[in-house]
């Protein structure tokens, strides 16, 4: 009944188009407007969007009209960024000092010292950092980011495995999905019977990503967790999904064994864990020998539970495993809407 | 004119494939005859294969009938086995007895300690555990092995940096290819926009075998080399070429340029350098941003060339790069078949 | 409450997977059985099933034990067959002389004169030959098929259209997914970066299937259409929804425009038109000139509609079109259950 | 030693590669110049070019400079046209007035009544309508065209049934490589576990090309045949190679026996048999049940040959059969190069 307005900017692009997929009948948000770039304003959301998800456009979204992404144009309480980050960093400033909620999938902010960087079954307490933006920006509004895709998946296993053992240095290796590029993309002859391996910007934001997530609120800030990570990025032909084999050191050293059973275990903090969009479970932990694969496990929990399996003894550091995340539901637009949700529930809209 | 009888072992499958193609032509080698299972025997092996190579097969072959794997049935000096472990476990040694170099791509007999687990541009003096083999096993003939396809290219180029740095410490995480697990091999259902994150056995393997090429000859054996390595391995969909991302640490610590310039000007030790199958040349080091990549530079140096990219710094260990080898080739067929030409420069057939 | 006990022949495969899945929740069905091969006999279905499907196992599956494909065995009222042919000759009519209503996916009753080749909405009164079954094979239950995968989507779209002007001559050229083929089915080396221009046996069903579909019903007997079908079948690298390009040759020449409203306005004969599993619609019709595509429109309407594009004139014949049918849903399984669920509200159960 | 000077226009994109490569050690022609769009211009080749062939790029052309696309900067007899259809409309004649022969892949004068549409092995005496050219437009230079690279392999085929029954009718469904629609081309995400049923203007360029190649040369004008055709064309997810279901129908029937000893049995018009490019053979008729498929018969041939399989019966027409051809090779630059090659045979540069 009095759901609250929201709009999604960038709504054409391959996360903007998860974005509303994933608010058709959301309990609490209705989608108002909808924002792309200037050649699609004044289309019909169905002429304007090249159609990618394999579930249909939603009914809602066929004839909504694309607006300018302008703070006039947007009547919303909170809008959902799928902007380039070059845009985003002009404009999201913009719609936070008009007093609307900015949930962002851009990396423009997420280094931003007063701007969460927010996994909500990670991090949850961060939101309090809007508090200190509003004051020193002197916002009514604000900006709250997620993270890369691939940073995502591995921080929440993290997030488990330090709580219980202190995480000190982490090996990663991501195989990662074409959905993560957006569309067109990467051209089918760069990825036909071909790995890529390197995708530019991304080992240097899963480096620092997880660090920023994982440390600990102090005094009205975050201390950033004082973890080495060495990433190696690739792009594989793969629709959805990113897949990521990790070796990790700990500070106080783990078994296999209770590894899994942190993983196993391991649970939203009380403010996250009921959400709408609240993984469930928040980890699942495969125990056949070959899982997670992308193609069978990237829906579990509706796209937004972190799987994991292989959990076993590593020869240098600790233990290894493979973690799999959704990188358009739980990577990119699902985690911006579950921002938002833990936004609303902290009372801080 | 005086070529030397050479047969192929489980020559209808994919690897045996590939020796058939490579032996088209060979300088010094003639393919006498051509074995597989019994229920191949006396058909015309352009019948009893199912060719899968890219490239045709070879006229030579079209019309040769396949015969047992049987010493009275191969009238050759020198025999190439693709065949699958269990069963080379029992009759390569046959072979051997009977006076023949077995030039092996099977795992079993690779941990043995008088049986050469061999590269030529990497440990060329190793083939002279022939002479152990003999004496101890009382052999004419004499078994030589070429490592796993994942080990294959990663330890060439540990080799290169080994020599100049020292290498203590290895993280290895590969993307290997569908051709790598034979015909029918992967079922397409379980590749197709999909990654396996697992290959039975391959992790063993990888961080073993190594260790052994890259041992001091020293007083008639193989010292194991003191490296610790930790192997992530992966199928993805590609059909050639194996895929490893490496984080590599030194004794003697080292930056980017001089890693890249070691592994540019590395060159196989003499006795390998100028074989019929030598890798021209032993490495290339592509500067690009996203090279190597499977379906571009298998091919490099006809597929014996592993190809290497990517080098930086790495903030764990010393650098990290990516490494890319032809698995069937250079990884498979080739190496035995340069092997093989390394045994006989030696005088050791 | 009430509902009817059905059971699973041949549970373990992609197609018995597939019923599996599309039975969780099932209004009026509840699975009490499901048999396998001797192999899985005794197992728990989540240990014996090697899943391919996207969407996860469903919950009542996993626990469920496999028993053999025995009458005994399988004390259900319906049996849902997805028995390899050979299997199903023998198998099916035991299960029919015990009383069970057997729906079929195999083919080794198709073409039997009292046997329904059934699409609900294209010839739900051809159930009636069950009656004429009983009488001649004295059984209380009752074999019912449905019709190979690709010829499934090509007869739903040319029912509409030989209502409104008679279908004389048919080309049709399919593009098959690889579900098509089950598992493991297509090897990855056999379709990476390829197309199989053959599927064995498939052209004579599809050129032969919808004449007995779209043929009349009268005194008690189908009478085989006058229709001319020039087949011819590929397998792609798809893993679900069969791709059609057909040209077709009336009776009545149409244009496009009324070829499209026919195709649009079609609807199922009312006894097939509002059961759990009738397509919604029967037909659509793209307007975009590249749609359908198998991985975009494969699931519209739950996977069981007929999905119909490119209406345009044909040069040699009169209207020619791209047809997309979801070849385990609508084309397998999901045919099979709609076909039961037609029998129970026909009353012939 | 006296070779001719050539140059490559548009040598950049995907089909410029393949004539770089092509061109490398050709007997006859020297590349002497490069032309590329002007962001391209003033840079060496090697940086210039997003290399996408499997063979590396030939070696004398990694420090050519790209120079603009005109006659000035070009000094060349021959020019190679890999421009896009709108460019090369006004670009080629500029050539051609300018005194050199234009081998051209684009379609802008595959109409033009005095334009040759060639392929040597099928229209070789087409060639002479470039004096009729040469007289209506004054230039001392020329155009020549190939066709379609889906009209190619099609048009090969049927010219050897055409000789031999008078082929009147023909439905065609091409599923078309990826390489075919250049680079960046079609986007991954576009393509992946998909089929696109829709190439834009291909089917009316496949449904007249073959008529004008097929027609008869009288009194110097070619008269376009009477075949009826019928296509359909769409795009699969394969790197090389179109491949093609066609059902033809004759003016004196034929079985699939004869047919095929047709196919089998003919050869280029001797003009055309001997060139450095001359497919050997012509056309390649496989047996198997399963063949031609892209990956393993695409070159066939060096590329250049047509290879066709699967000859039967066709319900509505005469035959069928599956045609494949190496699309940008025999459909593309290695087509331009062949009819180079004829026209300086010809005594006609």
């Amino acid at each position: 009944m009095n759901q609250i307005p929201v709009a999604v900017l960038g709504a054409t692009g391959s996360v903007g188009q998860r974005f509303m997929s994933l608010l058709d009948n959301h309990p609490w948000f209705k989608v108002v407007a909808l924002a792309a770039s200037d050649r699609s304003v004044g289309q019909k959301y169905s002429s304007a969007a090249r159609w990618v998800l394999n579930e249909p456009m939603p009914e809602y979204a066929r004839d909504m009209v694309v607006v300018p992404a302008t703070t006039e144009a947007v009547p919303a309480k909170i809008v959902f960024s799928a902007l380039h980050n070059d845009i985003a960093k002009d404009l999201e400033p913009q719609f936070a000092q008009a007093g609307m909620a900015v949930c962002s999938n851009a990396s423009s902010y997420r280094r931003a010292e007063d701007v969460p960087l927010l996994l909500p079954e990670v991090n949850a307490e961060h939101i309090q950092l809007v508090k200190i933006q509003r004051q020193q920006r002197g916002w009514s509004g604000c900006i709250l980011t997620n993270p890369n895709c691939t940073s995502t998946g591995l921080t929440v296993a993290l997030k488990a495995l330090d709580d219980a053992f202190g995480v000190k240095k982490v090996f990663a290796v991501s195989m990662q999905a074409l959905s993560g590029a957006g569309y067109p993309g990467v051209p089918s002859l760069d990825i036909m019977d071909n790995v890529i391996p390197n995708i530019k910007g991304e080992e240097e934001k899963v480096e620092w990503e997880p660090r920023k997530m994982l440390g600990k609120w102090k005094d009205g800030s975050v201390e950033t967790a004082d973890i080495q990570f060495s990433v190696h990025t690739n792009r594989v032909a793969v629709t959805d999904g990113h897949t990521v084999c990790a070796s990790v050191g700990f500070a106080n050293p783990a078994d296999p064994e209770s590894a899994e059973a942190v993983l196993r275990a391991y649970a939203a903090p009380a403010s996250a864990r009921d959400l709408p969009s609240s993984p469930r479970p928040a980890i699942e932990v495969r125990s056949e020998a070959d899982r997670p694969q992308p193609r069978l496990d990237r829906l579990t929990g509706k796209g937004m539970t972190t799987v994991v399996g292989r959990v076993r003894s590593d020869p240098i550091f600790d233990i290894k495993f493979v973690v799999l995340s959704h990188n358009t539901i739980r990577g990119a637009a699902g985690g911006s809407i579950y921002n938002a949700e833990l936004l609303v529930q902290e009372g801080l809209l």
